[in-house]
């Protein structure tokens, strides 16, 4: 078996994770590497479903949070083996996200005494389709796992609470027109010409940017795709626009349905992709005592992440993490060692009996 | 050898050609079929140019006329063979252009002597990629064979004279942004959004009606194709919209080229397509003549045909020939047994000795 050594500092572990190739489906070595070392924990429940792995303390707390990450990563791009320099460590998954991954173990690991209950889980496939997501699977098969005051998915964040997210819903609009012979136009209706219209309504909008939890949302409304035509000599009889709405988490999804019905209010729509938003719920004790712990500061999250799974369970969740958010995907990914201790330093901090 | 009849009446003449298959590409037998049969006849000299076959009279007249028209047709489509009723001829070919040879052929045959000379062309490629066109290989090949006072193409044309033909121009306008995660889109600029300004300049377009010879072209802007679009959650960063203008044959490409610079001026443009139009020349006397023959009436040609060739050598040209154009091309093709009779009478009339 792969080993794995959790009494290293959360550079060498970081180190250690991103070597173990974890391509999304791929799996399977890393959960066994994380479950049999956190079995070898008299304080920490294990269990394992997939690859997907849960931990959790009985301490015997009021309160309980979830810190979560997945363990699987984008596939491949002549980024592994990890390499490390003075400041950061480079390699696949670096910063998306085994370097949160090592502070969540190093907590699980050294802290056999905190002062709220933890439920840890390690889960795959964040990085593929959404039926395969790991967090989502374990949601719907063991809920009252996921049962907790608070949630803190440790995604890259640049070590800096990003609260809730946006949700995001994609749409295609289509306008339709009759066929002819360009050389004989007006037997025919252009839908091309008819999508100016859309577009119209596109750079006229104005995208609202509504202050939640003292956070702005700023939303965002953009043609993605389009794609209409036959033949170099036919007037198109049809034109698809395919528009991404994201918005800001005050907004359920069938508002934002209906809200696109009103803005492309006499077009053809079609509903292709929605996820709900996530509200950043700070006003709940949990959320706030932690944002005060790790520093006081608290950003929008406008990209969707698996923290609105949280929300839709009700438990309010952030992303915190070491890395720059940015660079997740990217093959030169890598997270700055000065985080990666800064990130386990206020983790220990807040947990701390 | 594939026989051919030139002595039976042109409706069986038709049914002959279409009953040789001659997709573009394919048209040995037939060129072979119709120059066997020409150089029994005394009062022509023929020729051969791969599948093309050229036929001259030579009676000294001070007019000569070339009758032209292609022996190929679309891909097969369920439509052969040929199938008659009591007043169309259906099948392959049968509107685009066998009728049109027939009547030819017909005229070739059974005219030895005709009030002015004549030279033959039937040609191969007409319904592929231009550079196979036999037209355009003969005039390059052997432009002294092309010369005369006058053309017609026997191309479908509701055994109406249709004159001159419009010019076509496809040009890409193409509008660029800067990529962004659409969930951050204050970060990119959107270039299907900057393509919203294309579309309204074509849809505002009014395209003008120029009278010509008496003829009115109508033009036409219009686009064709249009695509965009990089990936579902990202701002695209190019949006390129085709368009096709369809213009009167009193501009030339270049004024049509210098006046799309104009209609989208400040935006990208690419030319990808052009050809020139034909003036109808219908002032010239033989070509008047011709028309006052068949009945005194002509329209104006808005597709592009062959007759752009006959222009761009100094010889006016019409498009003349039985069958509704409209469903050239089309599987259920058929030629009205009517227009067939018309048509070969209107030429016998007009070239009887």
């Amino acid at each position: 078996m792969t080993s794995l050594d959790l009494t290293v500092d959360v550079f060498d572990l970081t180190e250690q994770l991103v070597n173990i190739e974890s391509v999304s489906g791929n799996e399977q070595v890393i959960a066994d590497a994380v479950e049999s070392q956190l079995r070898t924990l008299a304080h920490l429940e294990v269990s394992r479903y997939g690859n997907t792995v849960v931990a959790r303390t009985h301490h015997g707390h009021a309160e309980r949070v979830v810190i979560a990450g997945h363990i699987d990563t984008v596939p491949l791009n002549e980024n592994l083996p990890a390499r490390r320099d003075e400041k950061n460590l480079h390699g696949l998954g670096a910063c998306d996200m085994k370097g949160g991954v090592a502070v969540a173990l190093r907590v699980a690991a050294t802290m056999p005494v905190t002062n709220r209950d933890i439920t840890f889980v390690f889960y795959d496939c964040e990085e593929v389709e959404e039926y395969r997501n790991g967090l989502k699977l374990l949601g719907e098969s063991h809920p009252e796992l996921l049962e907790a005051d608070f949630a803190i998915l440790m995604e890259p964040s640049d070590a800096v609470v990003e609260a809730g997210c946006q949700g995001t819903l994609r749409v295609d609009v289509t306008t339709r027109g009759e066929r002819a012979h360009s050389a004989r136009s007006w037997n025919g209706v252009n839908a091309i010409h008819g999508a100016a219209a859309v577009l119209d309504r596109l750079t006229a909008y104005e995208p609202r940017r509504p202050v939640i939890d003292g956070l702005e949302y700023r939303e965002g409304l953009n043609a993605v795709f389009v794609s209409g035509g036959v033949a170099g000599n036919v007037l198109p009889d049809s034109c698809t626009v395919s528009v991404n709405y994201r918005f800001a988490p005050d907004r359920s999804e069938a508002e934002a349905v209906a809200h696109m019905r009103e803005v492309f209010d006499g077009f053809e729509i079609e509903v292709t992709d929605s996820a709900p938003g996530a509200m950043p719920g700070l006003g709940v004790p949990a959320a706030a005592a932690f944002v005060e712990a790790v520093g006081g500061t608290a950003n929008p999250k406008f990209g969707w992440t698996d923290v609105a799974r949280f929300s839709a369970l009700g438990i309010p969740a952030v992303n915190f993490g070491p890395g720059d958010p940015l660079l997740a995907h990217k093959q030169e990914e890598f997270v700055p060692l000065e985080q990666l201790a800064q990130v386990e330093e206020q983790m220990r901090r807040w947990l701390a009996g």
